[in-house]
């Protein structure tokens, strides 16, 4: 990843991630607002953009404490400097050789997420390691049933014969907000998901009174204000927000922070239609759907010289891909204004999905 | 990318794309075969496997000409040592240097696939290189119009103002075979757009008897057996095959030499699901549909020590991804065979795509 300033465009050869980073930093800042007024820490989850350049945008708001969801990433961050890390993903048993190296070097987090894995966690912790209990509040991917606490009381008394191993609190993602139709959908599904929550938390405190509560997902961290005296906010995507989001009307379109840039390499203004060098290999085949409910893989920005992009009056969506074929639907007049080899921007729908594919091939613009 | 033998999966951590040897290079014999039989050169697409390791399983079948789907992939294959490459993609005019640069080392193909890119391009072409003319047979991604004789004489001509632009042939992507319902309409699919190209050559070939015809996609290919005189078949996915291409009877399930092993981060007998470690990241979001239309990311396969695989009784899907995370949905007396901690295979929906993301963590079983 590199940084540059200016008119810059001139030199982008391939699909390239574009990073708004006065927005990124516009992002982070209200988000750091929204955890201190929650009176909760704010531990970002740093799997949206995987890097240490974006990583250090979040430092001018005092965030020391992050969330991943790999040992990879984990080791990544921690070779970096970061020193407070929770691996937000359940505990994979096969890298205990590395999950142990990290944690005699950082202050490493972990998760156990389902029954059956806490007698094998507890012969193979060597190093001091936080443990988090992941609840399933409704998104039904991981985590404990809320109500069945005998078995979550079951794994805490497990997890007790190790010393090393010390229960940190619980952590839940209500990833299910991403199914909702807007935001008050939302906001109920949060509610309804953090009372869930909110009542293990009751049943274990006089048990566990050092124990917290991690909170994730973006969608009900933007929308939400109570947040049950959670001590941790948890969200990832809200640094780049994208399409996602913004169908959820969680973000506008200009505080989306990041775009594709994508060569022009076919115009067919027979069918409308634009071919770019930006396929399923660098936007991933996420979709997501447009006001008529049509699929759609990304919408068009046009790029300015220094790395801006603007919203065309038309809104014009990525219609199909393929492995490296993007083929965006545009309108004949704004179709007149390219030419094969110029360059547009495209708006992702899944930012994190985008930044992983084009990992190696990013810019921060200042 | 690694080769290893006998009984090692026990040394897997992490997500990792298992190549079987055995039945990729039985793959690629049987489609040597057909294009022999075809009377036609076999210049397979590497964008499917991207790797010179995989590469090396062509060579016994006296394959030396490859396409590629990107500059980078043609300068990956031109420095392992392939000499005869076509970038079967429009031309990306932003990245003429590299292409010239390619061109001064080996024999390379590009393509031209709409009007108003030869005017650039007849100016910036500096070294001898191949010149391909796209048509659109039916797949509407790109390529000129077949009946649209006029400009595709028009792109030759200007064409032949730079010497050093090699007219060499028309290429088809017949890639709405993808989207048919089974063999039969993959070939009647197949035998229309073959009509259309076939007129465009009978039209050319006067003007330019050395003309070549470049025919691709994998379906078409292996259900064909009239490919009207093509010159080239242009297949990539048959290398490994994929749960897309048997959805569609082009492979049997036996006949698909990729599966992603996945380590098993957590289970939930009271929903029937399994967690997996491999997600949107590892396997793409490209989705198939099972036997009740149901969409799913995947197959399950159970692993042997040696890291072949089994199909189960009972087939089971990857019903839902995200990010890293992958949920199985299995019958119970599948479910009770395993621990968090085993692993187990998936299947890929479409291989391509999971190839590019597992690119940097992929084994070769011998």
């Amino acid at each position: 990843m590199s940084q540059t300033k200016g008119n810059f465009i001139a030199g982008i050869q391939v699909p390239t991630l574009l990073i708004n980073r006065a927005q990124a930093s516009h992002n982070i800042q209200r988000m750091a607002q929204k955890a201190h007024r929650a009176g909760a820490i704010l531990r970002p989850h740093f799997k949206t953009h995987q890097s240490l350049e974006v990583g250090n945008l979040f430092k001018p708001f005092g965030i020391d404490r992050i969330a991943v969801s790999s040992v990879s990433m984990a080791e990544y961050f921690a070779h970096g400097g970061w020193t407070d890390i929770m691996i937000a993903f359940p505990v994979n048993l096969r890298e205990m050789d590395r999950i142990n190296k990290l944690a005699s070097n950082i202050n490493l987090g972990i998760l156990v997420s389902s029954p059956g894995v806490m007698p094998q966690l507890v012969q193979q912790v060597r190093q001091r390691v936080r443990l988090y209990v992941e609840i399933d509040v409704g998104a039904h991917r991981t985590g404990f049933h809320p109500a069945d606490l005998f078995r979550i009381r079951e794994a805490l008394q497990q997890a007790a014969q190790n010393p090393k191993l010390v229960f940190a609190g619980l952590i839940s993602h209500a990833g299910h907000t991403y199914q909702a139709s807007g935001v008050d959908e939302v906001a109920q599904l949060h509610l309804r998901a953090m009372e869930q929550l909110h009542q293990v938390k009751t049943e274990l405190l006089p048990d566990y009174p050092q124990m917290v509560v991690s909170w994730g997902d973006t969608p009900s961290c933007v929308v939400a204000e109570n947040f049950y005296g959670a001590e941790e906010l948890r969200p990832g995507n809200f640094v780049y927000y994208d399409l996602m989001q913004w169908r959820l009307n969680v973000c506008n379109i200009q505080e989306i922070a990041v775009a594709v840039a994508a060569p022009v390499v076919a115009l067919h203004p027979e069918r409308n239609e634009m071919v770019v060098y930006a396929g399923a290999v660098h936007l991933s085949k996420e979709f997501s759907l447009c006001s008529r409910n049509i699929p759609h893989y990304g919408m068009m920005v046009v790029m300015n010289p220094d790395g801006s992009w603007e919203i065309p009056v038309a809104l014009c969506f990525v219609r199909r891909i393929t492995q490296e074929h993007g083929v965006i639907q545009l309108p004949e007049n704004l179709m007149n204004g390219f030419s094969v080899g110029d360059l547009v921007g495209i708006l992702p729908v899944h930012s994190c999905l985008t930044a992983d594919l084009l990992r190696n091939n990013t810019i921060i613009l200042h």
